[in-house]
């Protein structure tokens, strides 16, 4: 395969389709996204049949079990597929909101409307349902979609876009709105990242080698999805009766998600017996603790971090690093250093502390006696996310639909000149 | 000079000032914008005698009468920076904005809240001006900026920088807020982009090959500031009555500007005799006309282009092109293949035309019956703009200080967990 033809030839479909996707009606495009719904539960047998190869691939690669089961599709998970399609076909249309209207001093009407970005290249894990969801958010807001998923996913992800093109072909819309990198081959994601003037925008998830590579390369505007090394600081005016709930909460429910808690900043002015009880709770769900010196010589349930840079780690694991800090300066102080500018929460009853954390923390969400694990698009109330940005332009923390539309602004004059 | 510590302290500088500027109150902010205005005026004599060097220097490289001209400083231009000062001191503050709030369904409050970016490189022309104008933008967000000004206005940049520095001290704020890059040397601009967790944000003006080069260095996010190859398109429906003073107003006022029109789409149905009269009028103004084939045969007055290729052209000039097209269609298909999606607009009174012309053509600004020249953050009504953004992520067209904020999500709760 010649894979600068190949690329090209991609990027220039799916600036076609997003050519003929800027006037579509938002019933249009949710009557896709419902046909899609259709194909998919009547099409049950051959996407399990794609994902058989997958899941047998992984097993003969002995991948871990948790990547096995993220690839594993049942019936019941292609059921929530469709199910997110038919949500997401309810939304409010993202496309055409008036952000604001009014009449400038010479006349004319000015309004700043919301338009489809154009088009997006969508890099995500190897998890079969991610292809659905980018498909569908990204064809709601009118944009066109290059869609590259993991290669473990690949038999999978196949058969997903095949079924969706399809939706789009049975609505005589052109298919390319939605197109697949069939190849695992990373010259690929080189080449569209390379071509300026092509995409509009990647949008890429996974680990930080592939956000680093992207990021080197890319010469089209890249939203990160990048770490999450979040923190959690107890001040002394903490509702005690809900730290431990908080803490178990944050590291615990589910410790390989990004706005799980890493680091934990403990004040020094706590009550040594309280923390006692925190730590030991974490240790009972099998928390492992990493401190700093001085609460190592106060917590011997602690072990001592190998070195200050341990702080920086995402362990995406049951481990937890702790440090104890004077007061709440010194807490966002350890956060601009160490953080991610992901999510930060402060656990406090203290007014003045809290202000000064939610003013001083630079963090996509900060938190007021909330557990991080909150910051997701569907617990804001933004439906289905794209992800979770830790970029600060464009978007910033969980991007819905709105996230992938951009704007422009419509002048009605009758005349008007420059003076 | 070592560039890579040069380059590294200035990155370092202003991250810390952009710390400190976060938890600012617009109050202090203000006064420092007015303080700095103060400074102007009392220091006329030594930003007259730092310009006279740059003006001296321009004369002897025989620069053109026009870059001399926007180099040159006199007591009313000065003045025109105090005012501007003045003015973005009484902008409403930026920051701190609530853009959304509402009550989660556990009961937290969830809202969205303008913040700083942080720490902007701008890249401007030689206009002094310019160098408080973009201090003064960026200031008024909350950001940190580094200053990097064409080479021949560097005496001028650096003594106006040295006194808003000198506004930031007076109110015991770190000076280096403000930065000025005090050199020419154009590896420094390349250590300052391709440093990555550097700077926040890059906002290149200048010629083709300054912004090109950004592109290909930049490891930071970059909002361009592009070239305007904008469009007017005459319908059948058109008021003739207002023709002619649009087509005008759009090429002549000020060619050099990248609103400027540059190329005029005619509509094949159009009266012979009228657009007769309106090619007239701006061959009156000094206009020289390139034609495409059809035109050409029809008016006389019209010189063939040399290729199609030449309707890609951003004259910046007293220079028009021209094409002939069959309906509106025709018009916005032209747009998508040789625009820069700056701005354009239709003459039309039918309204089916303005809608399909509106919907389709994916500019930043999109006209009916107005001039392309309109496009421009003051007649926008934004107050002074940073530039017209040519990108469609984060800002797109005019750029108010609103632009130079993100914002970040604030959850305020009492022990909310994740379910």
């Amino acid at each position: 395969m010649d894979i600068t033809q190949y690329t090209t030839q991609l990027i220039q479909n799916a600036k076609q389709a997003s050519v003929a996707l800027r006037a579509l009606s938002a019933e249009s495009r949710n009557q896709v996204l419902l046909r899609a719904a259709q194909l998919l539960r009547s099409s049950q047998g051959s996407i399990l049949e794609g994902n058989l190869l997958d899941v047998q691939q992984a097993n003969q690669q002995a991948l871990s079990k948790s990547m096995v089961d993220r690839l594993t599709l049942n019936p019941k998970r292609i059921e929530d597929m469709c199910v997110a399609l038919e949500e997401i076909a309810a939304f409010a249309d993202p496309v055409g909101k008036v952000l604001e209207s009014r009449a400038m001093s010479n006349g004319a009407e000015i309004s700043r409307v919301t338009t489809p970005i154009g088009s997006v290249l969508f890099i995500y894990e190897s998890r079969p349902n991610v292809t659905i969801d980018g498909a569908a958010l990204c064809f709601k807001s009118g944009n066109a979609v290059v869609l590259r998923g993991g290669k473990e996913s690949l038999h999978s992800s196949r058969i997903l876009a095949k079924l969706f093109r399809q939706a789009l072909q049975d609505a005589q819309l052109p298919a390319d709105a939605v197109q697949l990198v069939d190849n695992p081959d990373r010259q690929i994601v080189s080449g569209l990242l390379q071509q300026e003037g092509g995409l509009d925008l990647v949008i890429p998830r996974g680990g930080e080698g592939l956000i680093r590579m992207v990021m080197e390369q890319s010469r089209i505007p890249v939203i990160k999805h990048y770490k999450g090394v979040c923190h959690i600081y107890v001040h002394p005016s903490a509702d005690l009766s809900q730290v431990s709930a908080m803490l178990i909460n944050a590291k615990v429910q589910r410790p390989s998600a990004c706005n799980a808690m890493e680091t934990l900043l403990l004040d020094s002015a706590l009550e040594t017996s309280q923390v006692n009880s925190w730590l030991n709770d974490l240790l009972a769900h099998g928390v492992q603790l990493h401190g700093c010196e001085k609460t190592c010589a106060k917590f011997t349930q602690v072990k001592p971090v190998t070195s200050m840079d341990q702080f920086h780690t995402e362990y995406l694991d049951l481990q937890l690093s702790i440090r104890m800090v004077d007061n709440v300066q010194q807490a966002t102080e350890h956060i601009e250093i160490y953080g991610s500018s992901h999510t930060e929460a402060i656990l406090a009853q203290d007014i003045t502390a809290q202000e000064y954390f939610l003013s001083k923390v630079d963090s996509s969400s900060v938190m007021v006696n909330a557990s991080t694990r909150l910051a997701d698009g569907g617990v804001y109330g933004l439906g289905a996310e794209v992800g979770i940005s830790t970029d600060k332009l464009h978007a910033r923390g969980p991007m819905g639909v709105d996230s992938l539309t951009t704007y422009k602004w419509v002048i009605r004059g009758n005349g008007q000149l420059r003076k």
